[in-house]
């Protein structure tokens, strides 16, 4: 594992670091030596970084033990600190992926409500990027040892995102041309709209690993129905197989192979959540299998994914909901998608 | 080793937490045990914590490679965090006691100076207080093993304060009504005026552990010659066996049987630095040995120690300097001490 190569991509590519940039580094305990490799090369370049380290048991006793009047301050120095940064990393590296399991969901969201505008700053106005670090916690939840976890994280992480860049630029914008998307596949057949909305290309700068192009649909516009086969994670949760059966772009009926309650619970938190936020393409062809990560999951090579909930603004979407809850589907082994009635897409390849 | 004891004496003594207090704790990584007691404790009392984790190798790269620019550029947002700050807690937990040795001493006082409005800032306006936690560094330095130096810790820094500090305050009231201090002891007879100064009690609330009055004496007054036969530490280095001779409150001449150099150079600094900024009475009597860390050596019980250099503001002292160096003397064998030729101090015990 190449730390000095992964804080290579992120200093130089993602970010942009120069001099004089003021680098926020983000961190939890586990990924110090990450941090370290950015912060050197930050320092390096004559920008002035810093180092926020954090320790996943202060999490766990926040949400745990503070009181509603804690959970509903903002602390202004959070706020300042993030209006003087140009450059945000934020490095997950968890301990363990599962430690909020306990906690009630309506104290994770009030407390997310009220550090909802450092999130918006910090989105809109710096230079951000979101990496995972090789922790056993998050080999776990893949299935691998760390040694192959890390193997398979430099790998996905590591690329020659310009070159890729150009070649998914080709998709966005043929995209962009297109009315009509039909996604035919096992147990699916599905077609919606994509008029007037604008595709956006994942190529690295915000994620890492990254790949992916997504738009917003015309929200009334989906019919049919589609099957995801692969696992779909929220907050810590997951459900499998799911079937979704559109009409008039809304979820008219919903089955699940596992956990179909999670399913219905959240098409059930509000009228947005039965509509679709996202349609995504994944396109890093280093990510072969669902690592129940979603930073990864979503750019699996030769999937796609849609999102029910919330839409992006970049994407021109109008969906509005409290959830943003991704659904891959595996297209390598029988899947096609037509763009306005033309085959672009057959069996995980791209034939643009 | 009881942590949570300990997070008890900062919380509900040093700083006296209540509800809505902002408290900001500052920790190296290896601290973080105490400082999840002192966040646990906090939360409870309806307190609002954080908890900014440090770690050395940033330290160390700041300084090695920051350039000048980096060095003396103001983080604003550190300041807005001072001030939106009640308590503030600093850890001292260092995983290397040398860790900055190669580094050039200029750097280190450049940045200090950069930084010295948010330290005058938490001094002045916060209820702040600094405690070490156990680390190997810590006890390599005192030359015990970490479990010694956990139960010496521990022993210094939990005690009845309350009670030490009532007994405290006699001394305290009796030196603040005295003229002239005489210190007799091993190649030892100093005579100096404290007319018209402050003592201050030193009783665990900045300082754990703690154990000290101090005060500054008339600057012009000292005269004789002092022995200090216990170890010196500055900034990573230590001299020891120091001998000075006073004339009209200045060093005229000096001495030591380890690192004399270090000695002069200090005594050189500036015309401050040749004269005693500080008294002070060791009156921790569960710290019997020095531990070659001014956070603890200063306070053996039976000891008295001088600064050379810098003053305090609150003991109405007037000597300015770059530095303040505190030697400490050995007082048990054979040292006597007399306000106003009244004999009150005996081979290490106070009569008073």
């Amino acid at each position: 594992m190449n730390v000095q190569k992964v804080a290579e991509v992120i200093v130089n590519y993602s970010t942009e670091v120069k001099e004089g940039d003021k680098v926020q580094i983000n961190t939890s305990v586990l990924g110090i030596p990450l941090a370290e490799a950015i912060y050197e090369l930050a320092l390096e370049k004559g920008a002035l970084p810093w180092v926020n380290i954090s320790d996943e048991r202060f999490e766990y006793l926040w949400f745990k033990k503070a009181r509603e009047s804690a959970l509903t301050w903002f602390p202004t120095h959070k706020l300042q600190e993030i209006k003087n940064t140009d450059v945000w990393v934020g490095i997950r590296a968890p301990g363990n992926t599962r430690l909020l399991s306990s906690i009630a969901p309506d104290r994770i969201s009030l407390y997310r409500k009220t550090m909802e505008k450092i999130v918006e700053h910090r989105v809109e106005k710096t230079r951000w990027v979101i990496i995972n670090y090789p922790t056993n916690a998050l080999a776990q939840e893949a299935e691998m040892s760390l040694e192959e976890y890390a193997e398979f994280w430099y790998r996905a992480v590591v690329q020659d995102w310009e070159k890729l860049s150009q070649e998914w630029k080709k998709i966005a914008e043929k995209l962009e041309k297109t009315d009509e998307v039909r996604i035919l596949g096992e147990r699916t057949d599905l077609s919606f709209s994509v008029k007037g909305r604008k595709p956006v290309v994942a190529d690295g700068k915000y994620n890492l690993p990254d790949g992916e192009v997504f738009t917003s649909v015309v929200e009334n516009s989906v019919e049919g129905e589609i099957y995801f086969d692969l696992p779909s994670t929220y907050a810590g949760k997951f459900a499998q197989g799911i079937t979704l059966r559109f009409r008039k772009g809304k979820v008219i009926d919903a089955d699940a192979e596992i956990n179909k309650e999670l399913v219905f619970s959240m098409l059930n938190t509000d009228p947005g959540a039965r509509r679709i936020g996202e349609f995504g393409i994944g396109l890093n062809y280093r990510i072969k299998r669902p690592v129940k990560d979603i930073l990864f999951d979503e750019k699996i090579g030769g999937t796609i994914h849609l999102a029910i909930g919330k839409s992006y603004s970049e994407t021109l979407g109008k969906n509005k909901s409290a959830i943003h809850w991704d659904m891959i589907k595996d297209m390598r082994k029988e899947g096609e998608i037509y763009f306005d009635g033309e085959l672009v897409f057959k069996k995980g390849r791209w034939l643009i």
